[in-house]
């Protein structure tokens, strides 16, 4: 395995101590130049103060760097938590010597926690003197909470001669639902495009991506994606071709930390791909694949791995769109359940078995009314979700 | 405790062989003389086929008997499904001597299995013969699922010398949520109603009860509240002062009924009462009470007994309603745990902790935006909600 790197940017994580477990905790990108940058942040109405500073200073569309903690999310602090987060970046830029408002930040943790920003300062100095090409395994573990492993993909774009890097780096684990999860991701890269491309691009990529995945229906406080672009590979988004490919290498980095997420879901043990087609339109397959995808029910049947199709028809038929349930289908990867709404018997139990087991596995629910599509990747509800949530603040 | 009974009522429940542990699971509910009926169904558009079946024929407004299984949902069985209730309300009327369009049928179990529909024939003149007026806990067992405890309620309302009886039974459990449970419940009365009355008084009754409470968010097939009334009282609800202490008591049947349906939630080890008030409008109130009761987070923090505020601050953001976060107040029974969006301290903890050890509590949440309130009663989610869940079919 190559280490992850991208032209003009470092990376660094260390343990400053916000973590009960010593474990690394702080975590600063930084890009050698001025790069362009864009965002996308939680709908919740309810966001941490990290948000609010950021989606203020994303308008200038230039940024220098990133510092992100884990351990405590700067929600619900007030005035207080505001003055930290801005607190958090200053540290960051005195020790780049670089403009405060250049530095964005992120944290993810307990809500309502007053933030130790004296740990973040006196961490700072040597948290910054960590920047190295290769620490991007560093960072990505200092932004973990409930993950059990860092998050980190990259992809090369060959174009004629040149090419442009796009790196990853997530954190997901629970609060995951479509309309962005609890999880943060920071993507770098060495292309040439301006922030309005840069906007649009991560749009179009967390639609595809991080809009797609659900670990438990809650959408958190604190969910963000920055892109950077620094301009140092020559390439630019700009030119005939290159932004299609620039796109297609954003949405394939994204889509794969999206499904790194949902595996590694709060006691997650399955990835499960719930397609559905045949709908009236995108959007009414969307409500489909999105109830059936967060039914406890359905669920605690994958854990179960049970074939229990008939809470799939249950979710289909609480979605609140209009369905034909005579004319459902329903397939466990190439295994057929549920034919005109009817179950296919007890022959292809062992069959579908058999699917269940798998640690990756398709739900395709076909309405058979009309051509709309959509999918959403799920994980099963077992039990380790309720330890690690009944047990998270002690 | 006094049995339950209800003038003119008899009920029976025995083990038809349905359930695979040789329990109780066929029940049947007989009135003397010709009664009232109204009812209330679910609004999943997958409907079992005795709903589809009571909902043709309660159109009449007259009921002689409901027989209702366990162990099979009858639901997306196609003809054959369809076929088998009419069958299951055959073998009741023939053995009662009353016309089959008099019978109403109810059934809850797995979806998409066949109805065994002979062993319901052939235990259906033992049932018959099994009607005693003190039948209801044989027939409240009958109707159990993942329930562990039977579920009766009555009151007895004094009107000047006469008195009228509510008998109420139900089954609860999974699949529970606000918009109608995976719940049966049948409410007999002696009172002399109209079915038009009987229909508004059910309406507002469910709306006030078993529209109010979640366990897992997913909404059933085959959820069924039937009311019937034989007028043996001589108590007549057209009567001035009646009508409103008829509404009175079948609103304590049912709201009891729906609370004992939550604490014995699948798993459930507490009973939550979600409160909000000072939303702008009734509707923005239950938004937020509904988003906070169903929240996988929320939850599985009750279940810690940790009192997890953060958590519940995320779900009011994400409710779908403009909030305003810094005017939330959030409290735990009589503890404020939070005050104009911010977290009331450390010293509060120990009292929040005092009051998550209760089986049962309040969380009260305050968005000091307006008069409009709500209610929820909601469980926790535990460990045995996912192992009763993953094991169901096995």
């Amino acid at each position: 395995m190559t280490i992850p790197t991208c032209n003009g940017f470092s990376a660094a994580g260390i343990a400053a101590g916000l973590k009960k477990d010593g474990l690394k905790d702080l975590g600063l990108i930084c890009s050698g130049v001025p790069a362009n940058v864009a965002g996308v942040f939680t709908n919740n109405l309810v966001k941490a103060a990290p948000v609010i500073l950021d989606m203020e200073r994303i308008k200038s569309g230039v940024c220098r760097a990133l510092i992100a903690n884990s351990g405590n999310a700067n929600c619900c602090n007030g005035e207080q938590g505001m003055a930290d987060a801005a607190a958090m970046s200053k540290f960051a830029a005195d020790c780049l010597d670089v403009p405060d408002e250049t530095v964005l930040v992120a944290s993810t943790g307990v809500i309502g926690e007053t933030m130790p920003i004296e740990k973040i300062g006196t961490a700072a100095p040597k948290l910054a003197e960590s920047l190295k090409p290769e620490g991007f395994g560093d960072f990505a573990e200092a932004i973990m909470t409930t993950d059990t492993v860092p998050k980190i993909v990259t992809s090369q774009c060959d174009c004629g001669g040149k090419s442009f890097t796009v790196l990853g780096v997530a954190k997901g684990a629970g609060m995951i639902r479509p309309d962005m999860a609890t999880m943060l991701c920071f993507v770098c890269s060495d292309i040439e495009a301006s922030p309005e491309i840069l906007k649009q691009a991560l749009a179009e990529s967390v639609d595809k991506s991080f809009n797609r995945i659900t670990v438990d229906g809650d959408t958190s406080t604190n969910d963000t994606v920055l892109l950077m672009a620094n301009g140092l590979s020559g390439v630019s988004a700009d030119t005939s071709g290159i932004r299609e490919k620039f796109q297609k290498t954003l949405d394939d980095v994204l889509v794969e930390l999206a499904k790194m997420c949902v595996k590694d879901g709060e006691g997650a043990t399955k990835l499960v791909e719930i397609n559905v087609n045949g709908a009236a339109s995108d959007s009414e397959a969307f409500k489909v694949a999105d109830t059936t995808a967060n039914s406890p029910l359905v669920k605690t049947a994958l854990f179960g791995e049970d074939a229990n199709w008939g809470r799939i028809m249950c979710a289909v038929g609480r979605a609140g769109i209009p369905v034909d349930h005579d004319k459902i289908d329903i397939f466990f990867d190439s295994v057929q359940m549920v034919r005109s709404g009817l179950g296919c018997g007890a022959e292809v139990e062992a069959e579908a078995a058999k699917v269940l087991k798998k640690p990756e596995f398709e739900i395709r629910i076909d309405l058979n009314a009309g051509d709309g599509t959509a999918s959403v990747f799920t994980c099963d509800f077992s039990l380790d979700y309720v330890r690690i949530n009944a047990d998270y603040r002690s």
